[in-house]
C-alpha cells in the first residue's frame, strides 16, 4: 500500500512492499511505527530520531534517500525533499529486539529544522555530578 | 514519586523529583515515556535505545548511572545493576522538540543483553542500491 506524496518512489524499484522477511520480524508500536535513530556515518554524530512505518523503511532501503513517517503531518516524508537537506543512506540495521532502526547517512547541510547540524545541539542538560 | 528498586538512589541527592523546568518541557508519549538514544561518548557508537520516565531521567542526571524504565518489567532499571555492564553518564541532551533524549555514556562491557557491544551489531539490512 502506498500513501502520501512519496509513494511514487517505490514504483521505480519494482516493489511497493517491504521485504516480507523484514516485515515479519519488525516490532511496531500501537501506531504501526518504529523509532529510527539517524547517525552521520563518518563522524558518528547522532542527528535526530524519526519514525518509520513499513513503507518508509522500504523506501529508505530501496531509494537511498532516508524516508520517514511524519507523525505531525501524518504522511511519508522524504527527508530534505523541501529543504534540500537530504540524507543519503549508508547502512540500515535493526536492533536485537527488532523494535528500533539505526540509519547511518551522509547528511547534506543541517539535520534539524532549526538550522542546527543535529537536533541535540541546543539543549544540553546540566549534570550535578558532572 | 519513587517507584521500584532504584528509588532509594534519588534520596542520596536530596530530591526525588525531576527539575520542574525540565519536566515542564519534556514531551512524553501516552505511557509517560521518552525514548533515550544511548551513545558511547568517545567512539560515537550508538549502543541502544531505551525509555525514560521522569524519575529515570532524574536519576540519570543526579546519580551518574544511566537509569531507564523497563517496559517489559514495568519498573525502573539501573543499567548494569545485574550484569555489571553499567553506563557512566557523560552528558544528557534533549532534542529540539524535547521528545527525545540523547545520553552519552562510558559503557562498561557489552551494552546488549546478547553480549554484543551494541544492540545494532547483529542485524544489518541489505541495501539494494548499496
Amino acid at each position: 500500500m502506498c500513501g502520501g506524496g512519496g509513494g511514487w518512489v517505490g514504483w521505480l524499484n519494482g516493489s511497493m512492499a517491504l521485504d516480507p522477511k523484514i516485515a515479519a520480524r519488525l516490532k511496531r508500536n500501537a501506531d504501526g511505527l518504529v523509532p529510527a535513530i539517524v547517525q552521520q556515518h563518518d563522524t558518528g554524530e547522532v542527528l535526530m530520531l524519526a519514525w518509520m512505518n513499513d513503507e518508509a523503511l522500504h523506501l529508505t532501503l530501496t531509494t537511498g534517500s532516508a524516508t520517514y513517517w511524519s507523525r505531525s503531518r501524518a504522511k511519508l516524508w522524504v527527508k530534505g525533499a523541501t529543504s534540500g537537506n537530504v540524507q543519503h543512506v549508508k547502512s540500515v540495521a535493526l536492533d536485537c529486539d527488532a523494535d528500533t532502526i539505526l540509519v547511518k547517512v551522509d547528511q547534506v547541510g543541517a539535520a534539524c529544522h532549526t538550522g542546527d547540524r543535529t537536533c541535540f545541539d541546543a539543549d544540553p542538560l546540566e549534570l550535578p555530578l558532572g
